[in-house]
């Protein structure tokens, strides 16, 4: 049998699990707040338009309005300025094998819970690989905090008065994820793939910049990253085909060996 | 190694090859039109947030409105009458490992060019079992009729005086899938699981009102479907985390053995 046939049959028997790392769309989950001089992101808004009623009498569905970066989304490199001159730079033309990869965990949820402003430094991602093993090329690296489990809204957007506190990765640890590890994209718990904090850097949004700048991707507001092991699941994201998307809310799903 | 390390080295070395089944969201996608009287979904809009710009300087986003069923998109059970109260039935609470599953592709692409009309019948897939093999159990079954190759709007739409001309299948054969293939869903090209005409049927709309009334699923405005084996290809389609969703647009991503 093929590694195809197999896949579906483990998938089939339970062999393989399936962990949905998606947060439900509704009016009530929070959106990124920028400072008021800028264009803000809607969040979800739905409007019925027939409920087995004289509007349709045997269908019930429903129009809706949101933004590209609103609830469980991705982030294409022409998001950012660093990344607005790649080619198949957007959600419509990025190439469809980039939306089935592998995925490290790196668990921060001690920490996270210790200090809302943890940034993941080379240095932690160093001992992490001495456990669990080098990161592998085209990985995704996903950083569980357990933001998820935090209460809605207000804890989740933790903000103060000088904005968000909510953890992030240090602009080094970025930029030796691209050079030393060849990522594929870092995604989160939080709204924010960047610290809360990190607006105010010397290098504003540093993951945002220098992943985008080097055309690769974002994946934010995950959740169930306690599911995951550290290495070895496979993780299917695929943003809707929004013509020159700048990213899109999707249905993130894992794959789990048994 | 593992079904699914063995899967992941296919997929990285070009063995299993990916598709993509989904056409681009923009405004000039067609949406289904219904009767004047009835409620109408939205199709898709989007208006930039920044580019670049005084509303965004290091960032390019847009705001979207669209419906659950514009451009590709999922049917779940709760859209129709008749499955609306199955347990797990909109979108986010059906189970996610129904996210995953083989799929047999029928070509009809003849016949529907020859007839816009033409519905697909249970002596039609008893042929075309006898060259591919019997459809598995919790198979999806795709429809090709090349239908996504037609001019947009008016030859894809194709509406006369009398409604809209465009292939599905028939009631019969809706009712044999379920009962005696136990298949996962039905699968189009074209804006509707159900032939244009078949608002005017005895049962309107059998597609929708048997598939959804056994807790199956659709899938609508596929495309690259003559890209697909007639059997062994896999179908990730995952529809938005939308509350109580009736369905959604979606990448629909293909899997298929090199
Ligand atoms: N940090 C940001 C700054 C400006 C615009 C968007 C963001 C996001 O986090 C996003 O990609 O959702
Ligand atoms: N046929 C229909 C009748 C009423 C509402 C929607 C439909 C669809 O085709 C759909 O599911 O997109």
């Amino acid at each position: 049998t093929s590694a195809l046939s197999q896949f579906a049959l483990e998938l089939a028997t339970g062999q393989i699990r399936i962990v949905d790392l998606t947060q439900t769309l509704s009016p009530e989950f929070p959106s990124l707040q920028l400072p008021p001089q800028f264009g803000q992101c809607w969040p979800f808004r739905m409007e019925e338009i027939s409920r087995y009623d004289e509007r349709g009498p045997a269908w019930y569905w429903n129009n809706f309005s949101m933004s590209e970066h609103t609830g469980t989304h991705f982030d294409a490199p022409v998001h950012w300025v660093s990344g607005k001159d790649f080619p198949n730079n957007a959600v419509d033309t990025i190439p469809p094998e980039n939306f089935v990869a592998h995925a490290c965990v790196i668990d921060c949820s001690r920490e996270a819970a210790e200090n809302p402003d943890f940034l993941l430094t080379v240095e932690f991602v160093e001992r992490w690989e001495a456990t669990h093993g080098r990161i592998p090329a085209r990985s995704w690296v996903l950083l569980r905090t357990d933001w998820s489990k935090r209460a809605m809204p207000d804890e989740y957007v933790n903000a103060r008065e000088d904005g968000p506190h909510t953890p992030g990765p240090a602009q080094g640890l970025v930029q030796w994820l691209i050079d030393e590890r060849d990522v594929f994209g870092f995604g989160v718990e939080s709204i924010n793939t960047d610290a809360g904090q990190s607006f105010a850097w010397d290098m504003p949004f540093p993951c945002h910049y220098l992943m985008h700048g080097n055309n690769r991707y974002g994946l934010q507001c995950l959740t169930n990253l306690d599911q995951l092991p550290a290495q070895g699941a496979i993780i299917f994201a695929a943003p809707l085909k929004i013509r020159n998307g700048s990213g899109s809310p999707l249905r993130v799903i894992a794959l789990v060996p048994g």
